[in-house]
C-alpha cells in the first residue's frame, strides 16, 4: 500500500499534526540503528503520544497495509528498528513515557515503553528499590526497546536480563487490539506466558502499550576489584574457579590486550597496557561482611589462577574507575577505525578459552584487527572488528570472519546472540542454530499474529 | 477418528507390544488427576521409552486426528491432565527419564520430561547444587508437568517458580518434528523465547521432549521461625513489615485458625490451636552472620506487628517440625471431609488482608467450612473448602463461593490461578480476566502451533 495524501490526514487526526512527520530530513533521522547495515528511509514517522493514538495508529497502518517498525530510541545492535522498504513507517514510542506507578509493598513497577532505561532505575532507586538490567545503551535507550531484544548488559550473571524482569504488558495487536498478559504477582499460570514470548520478539507479534516490571531490594555492600593477567587461560580458569567457589559476581567482565590498550590510550585510567587480558569482578549482596569475604574469596581464585596482579577498588573512586574502564571499551575501539563491527556470539562460560582462541586465529586467518571484551560470567563475549566499511575487499574479510566465528560459537554449544539481538544482521543463521522445523513452527506462529506479515518482516526469520 | 486395530498395531510398532495399554483397567487408571472433575477414560495409553518413539507417536496420533493429552504424574490440580473425550489418547512421559547432564561449570541440566521432581533436585544436591522450585507434589510430579503447568511451591517469594528455570528446550510438533528453543546460556535471543511460552503452556501446543534447566549454588545458610497472631491482620502488617525492611525470605507461609487445628489434630506438633493465624518463616542466603541478622529483624517485625509469640527452631529437628505443619496442612484439611476443593486465586501481597477476610465472608455466606493455607509472601493463598461432592446442593454452594472468590481476586488486581494451571477447571473465567481480545489473540497462536486442535484441545481456552 502506498502512502496518501488522505491516509497523511487520517494519522493527522489520530496522533495531532505535528507528530506526522513527513519531511524527508525528519525522516532521513529514522533509517537507521546503531547496526552497520544500510539503512532505509521511512515513508512516514508516527509519533503517538497517547494510549488511545498508539493502538489507533497501530490499526490504521496495519489496515492499510504499511510495514510498521516500532522504535524507541533506535540504539538496536542488529537492525531491528531499521524500518522495511516499500513504504515501511516507523512509530515512535518514546513519547509514551509516562511511569505509571512503582510499588514498594508488591515490588513491581507500571511503565509506558518510551520510559528511558536509566530514568527509570534512578526513579526506582529513589524509592530504596532496584531493577537491574543495565544495558549499554541505559542512559538513552527506551524500556518497550530492551523488552523487544530482551537486552542483557553486565549484571546479568547474578541478575539476569530483561526477561527475568517481565511480568506482564498489554499490547496492541494487529487489529489494534488490547491484550493482556501476565500480572502483577509473583505467581501467575493464567493464560499463555505470552509476556515472556513478547519479550524478545523484536516488534513482530504486536506493539507493547503498557509493561509491568519486576523490582527487587537493592544490594547493600559491593566491592570492585581488577585482575591482570599474562595468558587469556588464566583469567579463563579464574571465570571457572570463581564459580566453582559457589560465589555469583554481579559482574564479571574481560578485556584483551588490544582493548585495554585502546582504553588506555584514550582514558589514561592506569591499565596494564602489557596484559594479555584483565578481568573486572564486582560482588555484592545483602550484607558487609558476606560481600567483604567473597571479594576475599575472589582474590584468593585469581592469585591461585596465576594473576600477575589483583586490586580491590579502596573507595567509590577506585570503583568508578574500574567501571569507566569497561565502559570505555567500546567507545574507545569505535574510536580506532571508522568501522567497528561487535559481535556478540555467546557460548557456556567454561569454553571461553576456546572462543577466544578461535576468535583470535580467524582474526589472523583474515588479516584484521580485533578487540575482545564483554561479560566472561556470561559466556557472552564481545569481539569487535575494526575496519572501514567504505574498503570493501576488507569488509568482505570482516564479514567472512563474523561467519566463522558464529560456526566455532554453534560447535560450542554456543548462541548467535546473547543480547543483541537477530534482527536482519543474523536472520539467516538463524537455521544453522536450529533446524527448519523450528523456523517453520516460529514462522507458523508469527504469521497467526500477524496475518499480514507487515510487523517488522524483514525480521528475526527469513 | 477411531482407534482402529491397525492403528493399534502400528502404535505397537512404534513403542513396544507392552507400551501400548488398551484394557480397560490400565486405561481407567489415567481417566482423572488430582483436580475434583469427572473422570474421562482415554481410547489408548502410550508408553514411549526413547526419543525417537516419542517423536513417532506424537506423528502417528496427530495424524490419525485423535485427541493427545500428554502426561507425567497427573498430580494436576485442574483437570489439565485429565484425558479428552472421543478416542482421546494419553502420551505418558514418564518413562523417559534420563537426567542427561548435570553442567557444574556452566550452572544447568539436561533432563527428559518424565525425570522426577524430587530425584533430580537431589541428583543436583548431591552435585552440590541447587534447583529451588519445590511444588507440594514434587517427590511424585515430572519436571516435564512442572515446567507445563509453571509449577510454584514454597520457595516462589526469592527463588522464583519453574519457568524461571526453564533455558531451553526440545519438543515435538504437530507433524512431530524437533522444534528447538533457547540454550544453555545464560543469555541468549536468538529466535522466539519459545521455551518460556512453552513453560505453562498444559500440553495445548507441543510435546517437550528434553529440557535445560537452570541451576544455582545453593545457599549455606537458613533460619525458621514460628509466629503467633490473634488477628489475622497483624499477620498480614507481618508480610508487609518484611518486604518493607528490603528481606526476601525463601519461603514465607500461612495458615489460619481452621487449618491450624486440623493440623494439629493430625500430627500433634504442639501448633497454637486458638491462634488466628501463624506465620511460617524461612530465611537463607551465602553467609551465616547475614542470615542471622535478617532473622533477627524478622522476629523484630513480628512483634512490632504485634505477634502474640514468635519461636526460631533451635535446630535442625525443630526446623523439620516447622515445615512438616506446613506440608500436612492440605492432607490435614483432605481427611476432614469427603472432597477438598482447592483453590489458587492469588493477588498481590499487600491485598492479602482483603483476601482473607473476602475468603471467610464468602464461606460464611454460602455456610461452608474452609481453611486457608499458602504462600504468603507471594499473595498465593489456598482457600480450601471441605465438603462432599456427592452432596450436590452442597456442592452448588462450593461453586458459587469459588466463583466469588475469583471476582474478588481480580477486583484486587490478582489472577485467576497462581500455580495450580487453568486446565478444564478455570477456562471459562479466562475472559474475565483478561478479555476478549486476548482470547482471540491465544486462539490464533494456538491454532498455528496446533491447527487440528489435538493437543489437549478443552483445556486452557474454551
Amino acid at each position: 500500500m502506498a502512502v496518501t495524501p488522505a491516509l497523511i490526514t487520517e494519522f493527522r487526526n489520530i496522533v495531532g499534526k505535528e507528530n506526522v512527520l513527513t519531511e524527508e530530513a525528519d525522516r532521513q533521522t529514522y533509517a537507521y540503528d546503531a547496526a552497520v547495515l544500510t539503512p532505509v528511509v521511512p515513508a512516514l514517522v508516527l509519533v503517538p503520544v497517547t494510549q488511545e493514538a498508539l493502538g489507533k495508529t497501530v490499526k490504521l497502518a496495519y489496515d492499510s497495509g504499511l510495514p510498521i517498525t516500532v522504535r524507541g530510541s533506535g540504539t538496536n545492535l542488529s537492525g531491528a528498528s531499521i524500518p522495511e522498504p516499500g513504504d515501511g513507517v516507523v512509530i515512535l514510542t518514546n513519547r509514551l513515557d509516562k511511569i505509571l506507578e512503582i510499588n514498594e509493598q508488591d515490588l513491581y513497577a507500571v511503565v509506558e515503553p518510551g520510559v528511558v532505561t536509566a530514568r527509570f532505575a534512578a526513579a526506582v532507586a529513589a524509592r530504596g528499590l532496584f531493577y537491574p538490567p543495565d544495558p549499554g545503551s541505559q542512559s538513552v535507550s527506551t524500556l518497550g526497546g530492551n523488552v523487544a531484544l530482551n537486552a542483557g548488559g553486565l549484571r546479568g550473571l547474578k541478575y539476569g536480563v530483561t526477561k527475568d524482569y517481565v511480568m506482564g504488558m498489554e499490547i496492541f495487536d494487529y487489529r489494534g487490539e488490547l491484550v493482556k498478559t501476565g500480572s502483577r504477582t509473583v505467581k501467575c499460570v493464567t493464560g499463555y506466558n505470552m509476556a515472556a514470548l513478547m519479550s524478545c520478539s523484536e516488534g513482530t507479534l504486536g506493539v507493547f502499550s503498557r509493561l509491568i516490571l519486576k523490582l527487587v531490594p537493592p544490594p547493600k555492600a559491593s566491592r570492585a576489584m581488577l585482575a591482570e593477567y599474562d595468558d587469556i587461560n588464566k583469567a579463563s580458569e579464574t571465570v571457572a574457579g570463581i564459580i566453582a567457589a559457589h560465589i555469583v559476581p554481579c559482574t564479571l567482565e574481560f578485556l584483551d590486550n588490544n582493548t585495554i590498550k585502546y582504553v588506555e590510550a584514550d582514558t589514561k585510567a592506569g591499565l596494564p597496557v602489557q596484559a594479555a587480558a584483565v578481568l573486572l569482578i564486582e560482588v555484592d549482596g545483602g550484607h558487609e561482611r558476606m560481600v567483604e569475604e567473597d571479594a576475599a574469596k575472589v582474590v584468593e581464585v585469581c592469585k591461585k589462577c596465576g594473576c600477575t596482579d589483583v586490586r580491590m577498588a579502596k573507595n567509590a573512586e577506585e570503583k568508578l574507575k574500574i567501571w569507566e574502564a569497561r565502559r570505555n571499551a567500546l567507545p574507545a575501539l569505535a574510536r580506532a577505525r571508522p568501522t567497528t563491527v561487535l559481535e556478540d556470539a555467546t557460548v557456556p562460560r567454561s569454553r571461553i578459552p576456546e572462543m577466544v582462541a578461535a576468535v583470535n586465529r580467524i582474526a589472523r586467518k583474515y588479516r584484521l584487527e580485533v578487540g575482545t571484551f564483554g561479560h566472561a560470567g556470561d559466556g557472552n563475549l564481545h569481539p569487535t572488528f575494526l575496519c572501514d566499511r567504505r574498503d570493501k575487499e576488507e569488509f568482505r574479510r570482516v564479514e567472512a570472519a563474523v561467519d566463522e566465528i558464529f560456526d566455532v560459537a554453534l560447535g560450542l554449544q554456543g548462541t548467535l546472540s546473547g543480547e543483541h539481538g537477530i534482527g536482519m544482521a543474523k536472520a539467516k543463521w538463524m537455521e544453522k542454530e536450529t533446524n527448519r522445523a523450528t523456523i517453520e513452527f516460529s514462522k507458523n506462529l508469527r504469521r497467526a499474529l500477524d496475518p499480514k506479515m507487515l510487523f517488522n518482516a524483514g525480521k528475526k526469520f527469513l
